[in-house]
């Protein structure tokens, strides 16, 4: 109706507002503007998040008060494993508050109250908005629109204010690191100043705060994942508000796991190994000139060889699903709408990172032998990526599989059917005819057979494939290559979450695009290329479940 | 069907690569990334404009050679007003590439081969490429999909990298301009470096260089209107492919002139009022310091009256609507929908510029009294685009009113067909029910006079509203809000394309924030505030052809 149309832009613009004015105050924070504390971020974030919470208050009471009512629920959203995970990140986020508050409490003669504040308030709002997510996440929000949005669109931007937030925490922390190296090299003339280290006073209890600290960086790559989870899982929320639900099926994803023991034993060795390699490249990295160049061509190697076996096996599954011609799921889903384009944005910040590797190597004027191989795994990040994207989405939009016996049972069915006047439709419409049947029939297969049994001339499609790839065996792969996939998408997130960032060490870009330059583009796109491995992952465990 | 979805994710992941790879040029370029020079970033510019060529011909050949096929059309993309827009600016790109032959012909003894190359190929491209947008921007492409998607998204961010250059360069100028200003003013302190302003060797003629640099930096904003405005027809072309177009309704614009003497009266005076204020700004800043205060409150203070005029106007025009429940218009439409996410997304960059005014003006140590003014300016910045953007969302989304004759005989032959048996799903659906009458009877009004006749209980809508404000009346006063601002926003569009731009000579934010930041944030934001005025205007147009 009108007034949806109108409530949409208007909550849009609100959060947009709201949005661009927390930047505002990163931003000069980050630049250290005259007058512009940490407190008043702070102060900030928290009043935002204490908003959020009343709201989502108002929201539980009043969904409580009107449980009578019968409210459709979009049975994408909010799936159960993606409930699963925000829990699990929130529970370390809250750890994270607790060592926060340490922390203040260790370094309070120096450190403004409202650094004691935040971290209890963001831990209070962690808790309620996980609750809210476990009983709302699914609503398709009918009444009362206008404050709904708003609410909704507030709680969005809340959690990417937060996120960006931990995000340039996290980077500052990186850069100070980079810095050290830097220094321990003796390279001290680029730039040595340490930003926001430590509090300008001494800890009360100075072993402890240097635990609370390390304890800290290690918790944060958990908490930037929680909080962007949150805000996508609040926008599908809006996108849903005033949405008429097409059909209320209950798709019950299971996670089927016989049948797939190379592909995650595979995974599973990648994911020891990334780990290995993550740990020797901290060690090594800027203890000397020799081991760090050591440390930055055994990441190299590693990844390369990776990325091909990604690479390959998202091809290999790409191909399978090209064999054949099944129909897609074209069911409008806004959550499905929101992943795919998450996957191809997100994914442009590596991409612009790795042509930025590439153009620094093609530009450089010495080029040490090591750099030689960020040439092919810049690449070779540029094509799994897009591959990957090619397998994910292909993936997400087939209908859901049956197995072998439940298919036979629907075809004879549907055969038996062929003698009703519905039928007809079926013949001439294809696709779009068997899908008004109201049943879950893989139309392609159950058309050639039917045409078969009935003495029709129809096109025989799959007599050239091979037997062996057609109903479980093929299933069987796909569902290999997507555990597989699934671990090394997790894997592929622990080095730059953690710490292990050649695009800083290399040095190679620093020389050529100057050091300020393209640390800020590391910056601020890593954050996004981070973001695309845990969100990937997610989408292939969804894909794995389907198939 | 299955390959549509994986060719469209083929060919954006290939566009976005395409235009990551050529932000990384631009970015190296102007940060004097070493190795790299304008010439590499002008033949990679010069090779995507090429390959567009290329493909932009091999389609028209296509569709020539298959004229007998009847093609559906999209009636909603190309408009016609659109098209002529952009061939004006294509006619003042092609001027501007001749003055900078002309330039490249004085300064070649110094100029690299392609700083000559590239305005020719430009020139070519842009009247290719309008030709192309003239017989093609309404196709809904239904064959060979895969190829066609590859060239058109190829077209989009080639025409979206010829923008950020345009930008860039013009960036640059402005820099360079408002430096020189500071050097006037004695602030020679803060950077004095000049970047790429003239080229190190003596022109053949001085006179005439100098006259053909001036001419191009007034051309340059028609070239950056021209090179968006392209993208956003090509992307429409992309969002079209593969479509399936539910009606083919031939909505006729006509612009209707009679009625709108208020609106356009005021609107022409202050066209001319800005433009006058511009030029006094110009010659006046960055001549001393108290005629620079003095230009900028004059700006300030006309500023703030003329958006106090144009939120008043918004304000009233959005309650006007709000008056009646009429249904929306809600066939998808990617062109509209297009245009909304733009205004939206766009009016951030300068929402982004305003917080940080506002921002700056609460964290400042010294205010001088003229930066005051800056307070209400920013608020009022924010505030018009946030009415703004409501307005043209609600007006677009409303069906097209007919005059009040044509309404009565749709609606007596409505009344009368409420005997035949189509008209109990009407009385049931309400506005859904009309629409599959297939007529454009606006259904509000239709339903309660059909009621009303038919001696039912309806709710008598409307009875509490003032004769004066139904129909013509409130048409008329609507076509004049769209007309006044309509002038408004191109009056807008002028300080900033031209150089009148408070943000840089202000200087409070640069003390705030810093030099460098502050520039860059203003550099990044400020193209998308320009464009927002352009593009605002072009739906207000549309908004005031449809009332």
């Amino acid at each position: 109706s009108a007034r949806q149309k109108l409530a949409e832009a208007l909550s849009s613009q609100y959060g947009l507002n709201v949005f661009v004015a927390g930047l505002l105050l990163l931003l000069a924070w980050a630049v250290h503007a005259s007058r512009v504390a940490k407190s008043d971020l702070l102060c900030f974030l928290t009043a935002l998040m204490l908003l959020q919470l009343l709201w989502m208050l108002w929201y539980v009471r009043r969904s409580a008060a009107q449980r009578r009512l019968i409210r459709p629920k979009d049975t994408h959203a909010g799936a159960r494993w993606l409930r699963g995970s925000i829990t699990l990140f929130a529970v370390i986020t809250i750890i994270l508050g607790c060592l926060k508050i340490g922390y203040f409490v260790g370094y309070s003669a120096c450190l403004s109250a409202t650094e004691g504040v935040f971290p209890v308030a963001h831990a209070v709002h962690t808790l309620v908005q996980v609750y809210f997510l476990w009983g709302h996440a699914k609503d398709v929000i009918q009444s009362f629109k206008t404050l709904e949005r708003f609410g909704v669109f507030h709680s969005v931007f809340t959690n990417l204010l937060l996120w960006t937030n931990s995000v340039l925490n996290e980077s500052k922390h990186q850069l100070n690191e980079h810095k050290e190296r830097l220094m321990t090299l003796g390279f001290g003339n680029i730039t040595t100043e340490l930003d926001d280290h430590t509090p300008p006073c001494n800890c009360s209890s100075p072993t402890l705060c240097s635990a609370i600290s390390h304890g800290i960086y290690y918790l944060y790559p958990f908490n930037i994942e929680y909080q962007i989870l949150a805000s996508t899982m609040l926008y599908v929320l809006w996108k849903n508000i005033g949405r008429k639900v097409d059909s209320p099926q209950h798709e019950k994803i299971q996670v089927k796991l016989h049948g797939v023991t190379v592909g995650s034993a595979l995974g599973l060795t990648v994911l020891a190994a990334t780990i290995g390699v993550v740990v020797v490249y901290l060690v090594q990295i800027g203890r000397s000139k020799t081991r760090s160049e050591s440390a930055l061509t055994m990441f190299y190697l590693y990844a390369i060889a990776l990325l091909l076996l990604m690479a390959a096996a998202g091809l290999m599954g790409t191909l399978l699903y090209r064999l054949d011609e099944q129909s897609l799921d074209e069911s409008k889903n806004p959550a499905r709408k929101l992943d795919m384009d998450l996957l191809v944005g997100t994914a442009s910040g590596s991409w612009f990172l790795s042509w930025g590797s590439i153009l620094a190597i093609l530009c450089a004027e010495s080029r040490p032998s090591y750099t030689w191989y960020n040439l092919p795994y810049s690449i070779l990040v540029i094509a799994e990526k897009y591959i990957q994207n090619l397998f994910i989405i292909e993936s997400t939009h087939r209908e859901p599989e049956l197995s072998e016996d439940i298919r036979t049972l629907r075809v004879v069915t549907v055969c038996n059917g062929c003698a009703t006047p519905l039928a007809a439709s079926y013949l001439k419409g294809g696709a779009g005819g068997v899908a008004s049947l109201g049943s879950e029939v893989p139309p392609a297969n159950c058309g050639s057979m039917c045409l078969r049994g009935g003495g029709g001339g129809g096109k025989e499609e799959g007599t050239g494939r091979p037997r062996f790839l057609q109903g479980d065996a093929k299933r069987r792969i796909l569902r290999n290559i997507a555990a597989f996939l699934f671990l090394c998408n997790i894997s592929l997130w622990i080095p730059p979450a953690f710490g292990c960032r050649p695009e800083y060490d290399n040095g190679l870009e620093e020389i050529v695009f100057g050091f300020e330059p393209w640390i800020i583009a590391v910056n601020l796109a890593m954050p996004f290329s981070i973001f695309y491995r845990m969100h990937a992952a997610a989408s292939l465990f969804e894909v794995y479940c389907k198939i």
